[in-house]
């Protein structure tokens, strides 16, 4: 491991003590341990954070998130905005308070969400006009707006407002939507008034390296407490997501946190992890869950399958879960095909708990050497026969 | 209180030490303190079953209903017949190991749910034939088989099969289904093959004082471990059931334990305990809670409501509950509208925790001679006026 780094975000106040720490580096990969620090509490990277779009992971309790050791989790400023609206959450004490969880809670802005919305929104130089999905009530999110509606949430790490292109748009609009993010992520950073809140700027680009170093480079000019990059994880082949992201990843600067959107699987924590990103999101363990499917250390299980009627073993015989300590395969099949929420419950916790532990695997091995050893095992056990599943996009 | 009275059940084994011990008896109603000894452990009564009808008590894991302090849970044999089959769930061990419950279990024989279905089902002397709501496959069952169900399962206590008639029904039809149950109760009797089981028989009869004294004259003289009071809170009026269940308690071997079945509301418990009753089961504190009621010790609260938008509030300022200690009745009612699966959990978890903390509050104050004040205490404090929902019958 190399000598650890620090740096301290901008306009930060020194009681907070906001920032982000390198605490190592692995000799072999681009992997490193670090060691995010926010108004709530500390981070350690890298990490996974389970998705609770609407303030509430979904099928779990606040109390079982954080004794799955999870210290963040994802919410999104655009759903959140339209239910309850983040005023109100500001009234009744902010995003933590409201949801009863004291971790620390990056929110992405919505971005995503609001250009998935296709012919309900409308888009110029301003920002993004939209139709609600819920009730149609029009409303505008301009770059400010989005620092502001996070800065009445109240969260730790707030996401600029980017624009997001069609995964068959051509060279041209995304090197515009490109140049507009950038002019929206300047905005964004002069609308900050919170001095306990990191915000992240998001790398676009498409599938264009050069169109992506030019992004990185412009977001890294301006200054931000950390770098995601976005619109990757879409739909597109997962070999060009991986390059994307391999190309991209060394533009960033090296001193903040790296957030790589959406992704992934248990095998792409590994990977990207190597790469060197220090956090990921993904609905993948808990929406998979509620669909009936366990990732486990001997690979995927489908819990609905007959083979599970009368098998007795746990989802997975090396997890020490809550739901593989009590409960067979062939109950939470039962579960399951009487659609009992309960099966929702175990296979999330038990999801969860697979992709929080990983992450917690590879930090130690970080810790001690021994990271290249820990990903290789993690890599061969599954036989790294797992595909991107259709449904990993969005939240 | 008075002395206390002790019985064994008949053909039990000393092993077990099944039975029921009237611990004490209330001065100034026919309240009673009891215990009902079972091969899970034992039952202080009066006590309130969580209803779980396909093995697992709807949104709840069952650690948490341990925690809740239950100690019997209530499940369904018909629907645990139909999925997975009780011949399966003792090849996994048994219904115990299968849901991971470790106390005591009722399984209900059935027979309200096999007679409900109407056009589905054909009965005569020798049992009835139905088909799956499942998936329409024909099922026959005897009150034998019933009997072998519950050994297969494994429970606590069986209830014996009963036939049950139509609200509308005449007397004469009444009659001739009481007198089946009575002929029925007999075969089940002598169907019994193991000796860790209570058996429990079902006095019928509909809204007739008569035939509700020969019911219970018939089967207390077959001789069972405990009896329930069935045919009630299916419709009728409030009224009714409490003057049938008021001259069928007192018919009752008192001895044995008295099971209200299907009752009640959180004012019913408390009447029905007054008036003798050991044990009852409910689906409205589970099945409200998944409708956003919430039961609380100033009465009814729908959390849809506008008024909870902006209330921090929780549910129940005076309640101990882990949903009450962490959630403010503003995000409870942003979950539900969100349709958050935590919703239902968290209304769920505070329900059971009403209906189990009131039923260990009125042993408790049995235990302290002091039944009669407490019991008017929480008839006091939601004036009375709560009134039974339309979705308290069935399961």
């Amino acid at each position: 491991m190399a000598a650890p780094g620090t740096s301290e975000s901008p306009g930060q106040s020194g009681s907070h003590s906001l920032g982000f720490d390198v605490l190592g580096r692995d000799a072999q990969t681009r992997a490193r341990r670090g060691r995010l620090r926010t108004a709530h509490g500390t981070v350690e990277t890298p990490a996974f954070m389970p998705v609770g779009t609407y303030g509430a992971v979904k099928a779990m309790a606040p109390w079982e998130i954080e004794d799955l050791g999870s210290e963040m989790i994802l919410s999104n400023a655009y759903h959140l905005e339209l239910r309850p609206g983040s005023r109100q959450i500001a009234r009744l004490g902010g995003l933590h308070r409201f949801m009863g969880w004291n971790g620390s809670i990056l929110t992405d802005s919505g971005g995503f969400q609001i250009f998935s919305l296709k012919s309900l929104r409308k888009v110029d130089e301003s920002g993004v006009e939209f139709k609600s999905h819920v009730d149609g009530s029009r409303h505008q999110f301009r770059p400010e707006d989005v620092i502001e509606v996070q800065e009445n949430l109240g969260v730790d790490v707030a996401m600029v407002l980017d624009e997001c292109v069609a995964g068959d748009a051509s060279e041209a609009e995304v090197a515009e939507a490109l140049a507009r993010t950038t002019r929206w992520a300047k905005r964004a950073r002069a609308a900050r008034s919170r001095t306990d809140q990191h915000v992240f700027a998001i790398v676009q680009g498409g599938l264009n390296l050069r169109l992506r170093e030019q992004s990185a480079a412009e977001l890294a000019d301006l200054g931000f407490d950390g770098y995601a990059v976005g619109g990757l994880s879409v739909g597109e082949d997962r070999q060009a997501t991986y390059e994307v992201a391999n190309h991209t990843v060394g533009l960033l600067p090296e001193e903040r946190p790296r957030y790589l959107m959406g992704v992934g699987t248990p095998e792409e924590l590994v990977q990207y992890t190597a790469m060197g990103f220090d956090l990921f999101d993904c609905v993948l363990p808990t929406r998979n869950a509620r669909n009936g499917m366990a990732f486990t250390s001997e690979g995927r299980l489908t819990i609905k399958n007959a083979t599970h009627r009368e098998d007795t073993a746990p989802l997975d015989p090396s997890c020490s879960c809550p739901c593989c300590g009590r409960f067979t395969r062939a109950y939470l099949r039962h579960l399951f095909v009487t659609n009992e929420m309960l099966a929702a419950r175990a296979l999330t916790t038990h999801n969860l708990h697979f992709y929080l532990n990983r992450m917690s695997r590879l930090r130690t091995a970080l810790d001690e050497g021994r990271f290249a050893q820990e990903a290789a095992s993690f890599l061969i056990a599954t036989g790294g026969l797992e595909t991107r599943a259709p449904e990993a996009g969005g939240s």
